[in-house]
């Protein structure tokens, strides 16, 4: 695991209510998110890079969940779930969180993140992500032929200090690009 | 117009052949792509970042294009498409391509690109994009709900030497974050 998986240079984020018309800025740039689920009680976190935005608001989410993956029978059955965004502190965790499954391991104990109560589902936000989507399940009409689920986004919440979060996206076996610089050029595409 | 659209900055990519199990590794970190599609032999190009990976071989990238968009009937016509991925030399040119319509610009020789004839499909490359991806149209079940077609990729091209692409990653409103260092961590996570 890298050095950059724990340690003090994990900060808590602060959490505030993200209006939901913002969600998009968030998932639009393409970073690996962590999806947390939960079923009977016991939560479980998938590292997760594909998905689209489908809709601004009420903001929906198109996520690729396989049936391979301990997650995909959690959000059938409870229809909820979290959209976590990691920045690179997190690398480790992240990168474990891919490298084994919710069958076995139980990843909040194991990879040292904190399960924060969310306000409208019952699976944990991750207190160490800086943006956690609340999420409901509302269309599983693709789930079978590309185990697409599409969420709406219910609550957000996001640290209004992290302007340019240091996000992780993925290109394959563990290499990741790291969020770079911030570019503003005038445009009206919102 | 930003001074990164355009000038001596911008080289032209030298473009291979990539095996179409190496396509996601493109797509998966969430960059804006150049879509392009052309109808009665008019091209036009759409600055696009809602897509995802929905399969890795064949590849299928679900791709979500409003009927808003002059591509959308396009793409419906004619159920073929290239997605171009450009690196930040390009952003005038992608901020430039969505920030007008392709009922009133030619897009091609308003930002200066030149197209260039792809293999598979009737529509050409963006010749100063490192990859581009010749598509097909698979899918258009969910066009109606979302925007979404989903593409599968019949032929791939991209510049070898181009390891840790620039890539743009639009926040919303015209700010991008620029593709950082890359990071590489143990992992069997495909």
């Amino acid at each position: 695991m890298s050095s950059t998986a724990g340690g003090p240079r994990r900060r808590r984020p602060a959490r505030r209510t993200l209006p939901l018309g913002e969600v998009y800025g968030l998932l639009e740039p393409g970073p690996v998110v962590l999806l947390g689920t939960a079923r009977s009680g016991v939560p479980n976190l998938m590292a997760m890079s594909w998905h689209t935005m489908l809709e601004f608001e009420p903001p929906l989410v198109g996520c690729v969940v396989s049936e391979r993956n301990h997650s995909h029978a959690a959000l059938k059955a409870t229809r909820q779930a979290v959209i976590n965004v990691p920045t690179v502190e997190l690398a480790g965790a992240v990168v474990g969180c891919g490298n084994c499954s919710g069958r076995e391991v139980r990843k909040f104990e194991t990879f040292g993140l904190k399960p924060v109560p969310a306000a409208e589902v019952d699976v944990p936000l991750v207190g160490e992500c800086f943006a956690s989507l609340e999420c409901r399940v509302v269309d599983t009409s693709r789930v079978r032929r590309y185990g697409l689920f599409v969420l709406e986004v219910v609550a957000a919440w996001a640290d209004p200090g992290r302007k340019n979060p240091r996000t992780l996206h993925h290109r394959g076996w563990g290499e990741f690009m790291v969020a770079g610089r911030t570019l503003r050029l005038p445009s009206h595409m919102r």
